[in-house]
């Protein structure tokens, strides 16, 4: 039986399971909330924690039969592979060290995949991901939440659409203040791991944060970097993990780029701020006030746009009217949406266009890493430049 | 079995039934998707509609049982109450005019109800539905939403606890642009509606957004009304209800207050903004960017706090970290939050607390019925004093 | 000889005395900066303060010489109208019960005036000076300073054009928060004055402040208030006069107001605030953002004015570029440069066109104090309406 | 004898002569109305151009004696400081290609100087100034007018005073679009002489308006740099310099900064940020909304402390009252203020202390070349590091 809730036109929901989002974990919640926001999906299995005990208590409370909870992501890929009402998809939300794994695990055994950023650590492991992902004619989304908010979109079309002509230069930065304290040392689940190399990689602030700034311009612009020179901080505390980052770009275009990103920023929430500037105007969005995109045309007033409003593009999804808030969530859902729409028509054998695949994929989750990896490099080269993708 | 989904720890969801909701409705999703939000509710009966086969159209794209599908409140409240697994709650989504009978009809057979707002056009009417809530013991919530939001909670506990001093006047408006134009005459069924006294009753403006200012002032600083001189005015295009209204009031304790509502406002999206101003202290805040809360305090600078910083006290509710925005689904899903856990308890029997009971109730809905009622009594009278409840 | 300063394209600088502006003023200050802004004028006398020992004192400051100060204002008058070099024009800055007496002296003596708002107590006061004005064939300015902004002009070209529509309704506030301290138990002068009725006359808040928001909408729009009901409140601390005022107001036109002016909104510092909304669009300016001027039209995204730039208007006087702010005593400027520009001219005998005369006059004063006296009459009679000019 | 204007309590005005300033010319009149805004100065004597027309021209509408105008910088260095009443002081506003000569002119005449920003092209010029300014025991004041606003000032004492601990890292941005057209074509004067290399020197945007961030940056935290690397760039249109840089600052503390200021960012004004975050608070500075700055603590609300406040240090210069906008002539005025205050001392024959002598000197002149200098050497180099002053 179906049962009902938030509600689209769908005939049965999606049948899904999670990796991570056990107890203390943050992200896994919002997926769910997400992934349940359109009642397109239903999340019917999980491995939710390295401890199975974990995955057992996490999985009872959100109603999961015990059979459908798996010691491992390899048994769980295995076990619902081998299912008949096996799940459609997964759901990666564990920390980074677990995704290549993990998505591998699912790819192989013919699941679609959903997985955080950064996507892995290396860029080999990206492609290969990809390449499986293509051979096993998967969806593998990779959740840029950033880019399911309307005014992205909005964003997008004006600047895709040649509306601000050629882009010359572009300024992002992702400010945040919450590690100006060493929480690691309390037990702050987040700042745990982010700042231990063994579980967040080669980098925290510029992998955590940094590749959201990549991400968002690159959505937006569609602008390949071709080079940068980074400089890595690890500054204020004893870490052994950047927390603060500056990035100069040169993309193949030949504009040029400013990037800076801080977890040591004090009084910054989520800052996270992208700015446009181009031969015939400029666009400006910044997320914690994200239903509002600035625009300015060359000789004419800024203006402000405003989510829910009838002069948007189409491109500007609207759930509600104009002043009332969407958010964090809502963007994490438009993605979801996306996603498993593509995926109802890809398992209805209908044919998938590019409108219909307009959500992050592997090739998304592959140019950040290679910024990632970029930005160590040339770091630890005293902030030399650096090709991307070598 | 239990669905999982978003996810708290509950045993089982509760399963409910809405009143409206069906096709071209925008209130009623938003009721569906908050109440799914965090796992607690299931629905699984309805009647969306006055037309059945909407009802049944509906009913169907959420997969919900043709049994539950009821042709008018009275069968479905009927059919319900005499099932072993009745709903346990229904949600009243459906215009104005409806409310009364529909509130009456779940009420009179034992059922628990949350009800969109206004509640209904007479005072004697919420009254009897208060009366008849208490005599049936059951729990009936009225959806003022805004009081979801954390920084509301921040604000009612900063000017409760008495931080601000003794409140000496009140600013409110809501200011909204959308009936600037004459919706109503293309086949917008918000604006249709809205401006129908048969089915919004005695007001337009005063009563859907007038009616917020009332109950966010109320909610924050526990002020009671004692009289008021209202001009409600129909501007700029032919109607027959109010899209412009202008509030002077005199609260119980002598404070006094402005309020201001207009649909007609170009350039204003629902710009809902209450400021308190007190002997020791002032607190402003703005629903549009309602993850902050302005407060100062005498001789001290303006302080912006920001929904989910330690900082905050217990009482704002703290879903995800700050900068990262929470909204118009939130701030419902939070009432749906309060009232389902409350219910919950209730059902199985334990003792309810204030705090349980910490969502708008039917003498809210009854304080918003006088607030409308007394506008509209004044402004026949050419805006003269009119004290509450008479 | 000709003294260079900032100036302009001026053959000689005008010479002017000054009423008010001794020990402890502030608003004297102002004027002289002003005054001298542009080059265009020399304060060469004075009758600084009821005391001619602090005359005496500023004018020393000042390196002004003894025979050009006065002991009050008749006397100075007298003199400097009998002298061949006297004064060409005196700026009445002292608190409002001296103008009528000040200003009535320097018209008849044939001097042309600048006056500090609220002109005078009475209608038959000001009525009086305008004629007697007129009589004398002399420019009087009453300094509604405001209007000297930039963005102000713009917004009145823009809602004097016609594109936003027909003005439906006006919302008005000026906030202060300084008055929430009993500031006149000290020696805090301005507060002393303000408070006193035997100095500030029948009101304070709405004479001081409110008059300020009554000659902004009044500039922009043109309207004309036909009636009002006026709640004036002492609120907060024991007072002889108001510091708290809301005001309904009906224009002549019928289109609808609502202003609210405040000395005890804690947060506050000069928040006077004028948003207009018309059948096409809507304009709003906050003075503490002066430089930049809210306009959106029907249907269209807001679009941010700022000072300084190509698109706006030839309205909008140009100082400086945009971003670089101009505030306060740059508003004074510029009225004080339009009168004295003016009055050049008139001097050498030239026609006076329009243009020439936009600076806040006599008729402006009287609005003012009509306004003040309606609001006051109305507020003893419990807010009924009252129709201005009574 | 003594004119009065403006007027603080001074026995005699400062005469000063000044270099540029001539038609066309933009921040000549700046300084005029700036220097004469407090009543110090008097302007008697000057070389308004290149072209002793446009000087005689400039001169008279001004007032000035034909005796004080002069052909070049050296007849009127040397014809003032041959009169008895020559000028006290020189204000250098002519563009930067003409510094160096005419400071040392005046300086070997014994004439104190205040001279526009950047000081000169070379290290050498700038110590060979300072060095000069020394041996003659003059006042040499560099005009960055930023350090004049009240709210730099607050921001300065904040820094220095240890409340926001150590500085970690700093984020400054100076954005501007005016030259995203090729105003330069037209006879745009702003334009043409900024972006030709014999007037303007070796760099455009870095020197015209990344020199500002330099000095408020080192105003604000007094950090010094170490090293920088630069990419210096001339985008969007065919010019011989700059018009969008960046730059990745090391401080000798080891701080890090990062900096980017462009002429060529649609819908940005005179945007001039400074960030400065340290272990235990930051603050941010927006000079385009100057009266304001925002202050935030570990764990705490950001607050926003408003220029005019009781709750300021008196670090914060105050005017006028909050809420009543001081702009881009006031500051300057304060620091012309500073700079009369302390010369009249001078003059007296008191000793001068460092709060007298609290103005922008020869050294954040030279530290501005030095900063200049090496971004442009920098950029040769491919955006490589280079240590300051080599």
């Amino acid at each position: 039986m179906i049962e009902a809730s938030g509600g689209n036109l769908l005939q049965a929901k999606l049948s899904y399971g999670m990796i991570g989002g056990g107890p203390g974990s943050f992200i896994g919640d919002v997926h769910r909330k997400a992934a349940a926001f359109d009642g397109n999906c239903m999340l019917v299995a999980g491995c939710f924690s390295n401890s199975y005990e974990n995955t057992l208590q996490t999985g009872q409370s959100l109603g999961i039969s015990e059979a459908r909870l798996s010691e491992n992501v390899y048994m769980m890929a295995h076990a619902e592979a081998a299912r008949p009402d096996g799940i459609k998809f997964v759901s990666i939300t564990s920390p980074n060290y677990n995704h290549y794994d993990a998505a591998k695990a699912f790819l192989e055994h013919g699941i679609h995949v959903v997985c955080e950023k950064p996507l892995v650590f290396e860029i080999a492991q990206a492609e290969e991901l990809i390449a499986l992902a293509k051979a096993k004619d998967l969806l593998f989304c990779v959740m840029y939440s950033y880019s399911g908010s309307p005014m992205m979109r909005e964003a997008r079309e004006i600047v895709r659409s040649g509306k601000i002509g050629t882009v010359l230069t572009v300024v992002g930065e992702y400010a945040q203040g919450w590690l100006a304290q060493a929480l690691e040392k309390s037990d702050q689940k987040q700042a745990s791991w982010r700042t231990d190399p063994s579980i967040a990689g080669i980098s925290n602030c510029i992998g955590d944060i940094g590749s959201h700034i990549e991400h968002t311009v690159s959505f937006i612009t569609g602008l390949k970097i071709k080079r940068l020179c980074a400089r890595l901080e690890t500054i204020g505390l004893d870490r052994l993990l950047d927390t603060n980052a500056s990035v100069l770009l040169e993309y193949e275009n030949g504009a040029s780029g400013n990037y800076w990103a801080s977890q040591i920023a004090i009084g910054c929430d989520n800052r996270l701020v992208v700015r446009i500037y181009g031969t015939k105007g400029a666009i400006e969005w910044y997320q914690e006030d994200g239903n509002y995109l600035k625009v300015t045309y060359l000789d004419q007033p800024t203006q402000i746009f405003s989510r829910g409003n009838g002069y948007l593009s189409p491109a500007a999804a609207n759930r509600i009217p104009s002043g009332h808030p969407e958010g964090y969530y809502e963007a994490f859902a438009n993605v979801y949406n996306q996603f498993t729409l593509a995926l109802n028509k890809k398992i209805a054998g209908q044919t998938l266009t590019a409108a219909d695949l307009d959500f992050p994929d592997g090739d998304a989750g592959l140019d950040g890493v290679k910024f990632i990896n970029a930005c160590v490099e040339s770091s630890k080269q005293d902030a030399s430049w650096v090709h991307l993708g070598l």
